[in-house]
């Protein structure tokens, strides 16, 4: 499939599998992996011994299935529209709430720019809580619950691998805050995804920072292109002057969570003046992407005005724009930041949609210097704080973490966080470990990256090879999602995660048999394994030498290992 | 300056100096990386606040120094040539031992590829040893010891670190085996550098299996640009007709230890069949490289005839080259492997040239599956076997290791590795912590080799974005070292190894007042962060934005933050 000007055709020798939910009537979407047969010579005759497909997550969504028709127009089919509806605590608005979501819907020149086929917002009943947290809690194993235990699981009990991880064990993990589905009630099109460290390891992708006039579709592929590759959510960092209308376009075509920092939008309806931000005007946006359908805000009320001392302290300052928004705001305004002090009345908001909070980390330090100092652990305590309140407004929270941290002290963040903000999940940006490599920091914050989620960390927030220094392309972005995809399953392989081999194996096994294509075909990267491997072949053939380009036919040391195992067979 | 295709000029704004040594008349090279000034404005008057230059390990040699004019035909100054002949323990051959190098320095057809100026090659006086382990254990403190000495401390004593490197402990560390300093009597050229867990962690690159026809001058091109992107030694791989001759033009232009897979080459000698291997082949080969002067051999000693049961088991048998090799040979003879049965013969020869033994890992898993089993921990208890050995004849000796590991049995095999081999210096391969991501090996096995190579191993090899799939070319060379460098520093840093943070400072305070060009200068890659900055600018001026391309003007973090600092200041 072709979108903007990516292609999303499904992987070589896959197809698009669903596996049916047995509490509620839902279908989770995966791939599965063919393999071709190993074959053998068997007195003079050649036989052929299967090999077994490999299932795999898929974050992909609709876009992978050969049956499903793209309409950037219409959006993605709605598929939790009635699980919402069935659980008839929530009511579809007339109009929507925000003063300048009205103000922008009726601006007829936007008409031109506007999503064709806006939805109707819905907003819990007076005095309900309609959060994941909330159902968890009152012993409610919701179909997202079901879906993400079916989803985590693949295939592997048909493999007779034993899981721990079944619905009621996610309903425990969300009652008890240790996980998250964020899930809004109004991106009714995302597949059900689970945030938590007892679950595999999630990468969130960041795209954004187009005007719209870049083309509508071409926005949309920036995200799908984003989900193909392997994002498990979406961060939607745009800013300039259509962002409301840019981010209606994603989120209905998004089937992946879609996150966002609110006080980006704030500051652009400021004109950037950080002195004119108000409480109202954020609350005005919090509510305005709600009812779009955002399911999860960075909201960085840990950045208090206490920290405009400790910066000071500082190599590189604070390097978050929203923390630095808000010292500054606090610092001007001579008074705390209004994210600390609104912060029951932003939970009030969020849990009548099930916007999940993930927790700003204002002070993460920008330099290896900076790690672990007094301002960046200062903020975790008060995240810590305002986790707790937000559990008692049943709300989903995880908390951001950093940053450049140098390897001797990552673990010691990672077991801060658990201490600190009991058992929130972690959501980490890389940690980058030495600040030496701009142009390689995808690489550098892989590193960090993969040994904090091997310590616990739910989800790393990639990096580009482009931080630093410039916007990503797609070519950075395929780069940055491969990159944070082998550290996330480097993690799991780590944790044992139930199953996180089998691909692993897989993939040995063809590769030390010399099936170069389910190889390739494994791999993360089907393409770019194939085209390093064609690139310095003589054919362009069906790619079954019995060696490969490394050693050359003399010197393979597989195919002498193979050999020696006939030997001592035989002798 | 322009070798073959590829273009060495000096890095920006950095200069070569050359620190004197005390004990002995020595000149270590380095490369000061000098800075812009800081600018400030105060009372409406520009301020310059000068930055000291920062001084980086080199291992560029002469290449990068302007007064050095290159001759391929003449190959580099033999920097050790004095410090070996007055040490009076070594005589200059009349001719060469090898039969094989007699041989082909007969066969005149092969003049037109002879590099012209051959050394007459040097070797120990009877009953002499003339290994740095040697010298050490007498309590000698030679030049080689001060050289690497000065060189691990750059200009640290200056800014007041104080370091425990000192050409004492170097000396004590060689000798009690925990360090080598790879140095050939016959490899005068080399610049000394140490390998072992308390000094930086070094990078090996590998090339070769270029016939000699791609050209002289490209074969050297090779070579110095791995020097050139920072490898510490060079690992000549090279197969084909000529790799005596390709081998000669190598270390005669090389200022870094060459090392060898001598096993290679005697393969080749019997047109790739294993079975007519022998040890007399084997043995003319380790002389004939030895009096070119090859600084250390992989030696796969430890793979013996009871590994060919246990690869069974394997996922995916034996993937070392020279280890299968000898296994095969094992099993087709149905006696012990012969570099095992003949060790202490090599060591009587390597001690008579200094030439370093590499244990190699025959036995290193191919795969995650496959890690921390039985085959490679018996190989791990032989090695440690053969490292006691090899001391009793004074030769320095490291230890080879995986391979594919994940992440949680990373450091079983450093733990082991010190305890079973006496704490030899580890010289690891990644560990790759999975085997999913053909393409991007560079990454699965920088996250690895971090990790071990902060538990303690001394050398990475590194691994390109090539790896299982073909050969790298120029670029993955380039992106296979700077991936190993970042990785090996960010171990150092991990370490906290004396003085390794001078440079992330420095370039982090250059990032936080956006001296962009002082941050592209102190960069691993200058080239490609300055490209990257560049790829996304307007203007292709002086880069001296304050703000940077990924918030733009009114979002920019570090600009705030600065703003918040002076507004605090002033409050």
């Amino acid at each position: 499939m072709n979108i903007g000007n990516i292609d999303v055709s499904s992987y070589p020798n896959s197809e698009k599998i669903y596996v049916d939910g047995v509490l509620h009537p839902i279908r989770v979407a995966m791939r599965r992996i063919n393999q071709y047969p190993t074959v053998t010579i068997e007195n003079g005759k050649r036989v052929e011994h299967p090999n077994e497909p490999v299932t795999v997550y898929d974050t992909s969504g609709p876009y992978t299935d050969p049956d499903f028709h793209f309409d950037v127009n219409a959006g993605l089919p709605r598929i939790r529209e009635s699980w919402v509806a069935e659980r008839d605590d929530t009511e579809q608005l007339a109009e929507i709430t925000s003063a300048y979501g009205r103000q922008r819907l009726a601006d007829k020149s936007l008409d031109a720019i506007r999503f064709p086929r806006l939805l109707a917002p819905r907003v819990a009943r007076e005095g309900r809580r309609v959060t994941q947290m909330y159902y968890a809690r009152q012993g409610m194993i919701t179909p997202e619950m079901e879906y993400v235990a079916i989803r985590e699981n693949l295939d592997n009990a048909a493999r007779g691998i034993k899981s721990y991880v079944t619905p009621e064990f996610v309903r425990q993990e969300i009652a008890a805050g240790r996980a998250i589905i964020p899930a809004n009630i109004n991106h009714p099109e995302a597949e059900p995804m689970i945030i938590g460290r007892n679950f595999s390891v999630k990468i969130n992708t960041n795209i954004g920072n187009s005007a719209l006039s870049s083309g509508i579709e071409e926005e949309v592929a920036k995200a799908v292109w984003s989900c193909y590759w392997g994002g498990d959510t979406l961060m939607d960092l745009s800013t300039g002057d259509n962002i409301h209308e840019t981010r209606e376009w994603i989120v209905r075509n998004c089937p992946v969570p879609v996150g966002t920092v609110p006080i980006y939008q704030a500051l652009e309806k400021v004109n950037g003046s950080v002195r004119d931000l108000t409480w109202e005007i954020y609350r005005d946006t919090l509510i305005e992407q709600a009812e779009q359908g955002v399911d999860y805000f960075t909201i960085h009320a840990g950045a208090l005005r206490a920290h405009a001392e400790l910066i000071k302290e500082r190599l590189t300052g604070c390097v978050s724009r929203g923390g630095s928004i808000m010292v500054e705001w606090a610092v001007t305004h001579d008074c705390e930041s209004f994210l600390y002090t609104h912060f029951d009345e932003i939970c009030e908001i969020l849990n009548k949609y099930d916007v999940a909070i993930s927790l700003g980390d204002g002070m993460r330090p920008g330099s290896t210097f900076d790690a672990n100092d007094r301002a960046q652990f200062l903020e975790l305590d008060v995240l810590g704080e305002l986790c707790t309140r937000a559990w008692e407004h049943d709300v989903q929270v995880m908390i951001e973490g950093p940053g450049h941290v140098p390897m001797n002290k990552i673990k010691e963040n990672m077991d801060r966080e658990l201490d600190k903000c009991h058992e929130a999940p972690f959501y980490t940006l890389g940690p980058l470990t030495t600040d030496i490599a701009p142009g390689y920091d995808h690489i550098t914050s892989a590193i960090g990256g993969a040994q904090i989620a091997m310590y616990g960390t739910a989800m790393l927030c990639y990096v580009t090879p482009k931080e630093h220094l410039s916007l990503p392309n797609l070519e950075d972005v395929r780069e940055g999602v491969i990159t944070y995809k082998l550290a996330a399953h480097a993690a799991d392989l780590g944790k044992q995660y139930p199953g996180a081999a089998i691909r692993d194996n897989a993939l040995s096994k063809a590769r030390f048999e010399f099936r170069w294509k389910d190889q390739f075909n494994l791999s993360l990267d089907p393409e770019r394994a194939r085209s390093y491997y064609l690139a310095d072949r003589k054919t362009t053939g069906d790619a079954d030498d019995r060696f490969c380009t490394m050693c050359g036919p003399n010197f393979c040391a597989m195919r002498i290992s193979q050999d020696v195992n006939k030997k001592c067979k035989y002798e």
